[in-house]
């Protein structure tokens, strides 16, 4: 039925090490995935993004649903087609989108009401048709729709919230499933094989994220995703959300926590047995001068590095810290250049996908421990820029 | 006394090909540089220029001098060690930024007074003080402080733009061999065996362009330029300005038509002599969505190529060309995505590149008036989007 599988291949602790098999090919977990909105990683390549090590790209069905379509994309054979990345990619549901449209929407039992940022149309997104959309792009693993709870939420409309996450969930399955199963009129099914997860919804409540997490694996998924978290939260409720989350999750399936995090967030969650996060962090922070170091963050527009000539990172192997002083970096920042964004970018991709490597081995050599002992040790060595 | 030196190794009617050599590098002539304004080519890195074949890249004086200024340059070991970039650069004299600030300056014997369009502080750019930035700047080629004269311009006009050009290219020229002398205070020399090159003006006037370029000459450069073309005037009086021009020139030194042009004002401009060219034309069409292909220009924001699955050039070997199709890159144009530049300036840049490139080979083996024929005939066969 799907070309997806996983496979824990080492374990440490909490932490797991292992490799997930998709229709476009094999991801080394943990992963990250960086965040490609529009079918493109802001300011860098897929060439880049290969040469950094990116293994899998997430896209945003919100998005690509209203341009250029997934009718477009899927007449042109697909999304890895028409934008040409040949390797894994996950679409969300476009529900965290939708949610965040805050005056331009409206959320019933039958999904998402809203209208395009972009002119004004009226739509609605169901579980049904966030599949639809999904299956039509064809990235490797699709997300069913959930609720997106604002934090805080009071405790009543925490649980109504996940009840809703968990009807659409059946719903969302039920259509994945059926689109599986023959075909459907008007959906083309872009990548057979495709994937979906399922989401831990439940706010900051331990009660409701549990049962969430029970009943969401009882409809049965090929993987599962923490949904909700890094919205506000203290990150100590955060890590303890996920903490009280993976173990009711089956051993044997893929772990996802959405929209996380810092670099610190995900030797964290790792420890607490999360296998592929995304985040716009490095790459929107790489836009507005943050650069993610070895020694904490850096804001490259700061005086002081007006004349350094030290790399970002010293540490760091980079193409931008091979070749780029601060002090050239600073000044492309403060001159507006688009090569900023661009360098600024590939460094701290490059940092994201360097840490979660560097996780896979010491996962394998049973030292993930003091890995992690010694990343936050070196990110607190000196003062931050922020 | 210079580290420079120009060979011509074939020659073809008019057209030459040749070894321009330089304290960073040899360059094979004719060569087309692109332009990094202020020490970055807008939407792509150094190693996409290299990828490409870039040669040379130019800089603009103006903008350096300003931020971060010249004086910060040379204390970090000048242009190439502060950008990094390690091949042969061109730095122009900062007199066309300046004359275009238009209600910011004005003009006298001593040089352009103008004000920064960064905070309004007042400059006055001299021939003399134009040498010491670009001594300090330490590109292998500088440029003599000229006067930019708007076309159309009176005779009388003309002709005292030119007579003050040339008293002011004497005083520049004075200047950059007293740098080379000995020490100035106040002045680094970033790069020993910098060479300057004289500019010939004259407007679009035979007996004044003549005249100019007889007189540069006498002076005495490495290196001549011809300015002031493709201000507007019409293709076919640019084309009899570098035609009567370059024959006034010495045979045994680089000839380098600035600010110029379109891909076949490179070929035509080859035919009548040229070796040397700069324009932000490939750079600054490609962000506005303009691709040059080997049949004619391509506005990529076209509703025609939504779903058109083709390279931009389907004879084209570019990273774009090998890797997009004209679908994708309507869409990332469309959703305003910075790889719409990134993608666009490659594509551009490259078909200047290979344009050069084919023209060198062309003149090699004796063949560059079948190329330059055909060249004409495939751009005009079939309708170009504008």
């Amino acid at each position: 039925m799907t070309d997806f599988n996983f496979r824990v291949t080492h374990t440490d602790g909490l932490a797991r090490r292992g490799l997930m098999t998709t229709p476009h090919g094999v991801v080394e977990t943990p992963a990250f995935m960086p965040v490609g909105t529009q079918g493109a990683v802001k300011g860098v390549t897929h060439r880049d993004l290969a040469s950094i090590g990116v293994q899998m790209l997430l896209s945003n069905t919100y998005h690509l649903y209203l341009r250029p379509g997934d009718d477009l994309i899927a007449r042109r054979g697909g999304l890895h087609r028409f934008i040409g990345w040949t390797r894994p990619m996950l679409t969300d549901s476009g529900g965290y989108q939708v949610f965040s449209l805050a005056d331009r929407r409206t959320v019933d039992e039958a999904g998402a009401h809203f209208r395009s940022h972009l002119d004004g149309s009226p739509h609605l997104l169901t579980p049904e048709k966030a599949a639809d959309i999904q299956v039509q792009l064809g990235a490797d693993i699709a997300m069913v729709l959930d609720e997106c709870l604002a934090h805080p939420a009071s405790s009543d409309a925490a649980r109504a919230s996940m009840a809703r996450t968990l009807r659409w969930a059946r719903r969302g399955r039920d259509r994945f499933l059926a689109l599986g199963a023959g075909p459907m009129p008007g959906v083309v099914v872009s990548t057979p094989g495709q994937a979906q997860f399922g989401i831990v919804q439940g706010g900051v409540l331990p009660d409701l994220r549990e049962e969430s997490a029970r009943d969401t694996v009882a409809i049965g998924f090929e993987g599962y995703a923490i949904g909700g978290l890094s919205v506000g939260e203290p990150t100590d409720v955060m890590y303890e959300m996920v903490s009280l989350t993976t173990p009711c999750l089956p051993a044997d399936r893929p772990r996802y926590l959405m929209g996380v995090g810092t670099p610190e967030d995900l030797v964290e969650s790792v420890a607490r047995g999360i296998d592929l996060f995304d985040c716009v962090l490095p790459t929107r922070n790489a836009r507005n001068g943050q650069l993610f170091t070895s020694e904490g963050r850096m804001n490259i527009k700061n005086a002081r590095y007006a004349e350094d000539e030290r790399p970002p990172d010293p540490a760091c192997t980079c193409y931008t810290c091979r070749t780029c002083s601060r002090a050239y970096l600073r000044h492309v920042f403060q001159a507006r250049e688009i090569n900023a964004s661009t360098l600024n970018t590939l460094h701290n991709l490059h940092f994201y996908l360097d840490t979660v490597a560097r996780i896979r081995e010491a996962i394998t050599f049973g030292r993930f421990e003091s890995f992690r002992r010694q990343f936050h040790q070196r990110l607190s060595h000196q003062p931050h820029d922020s």
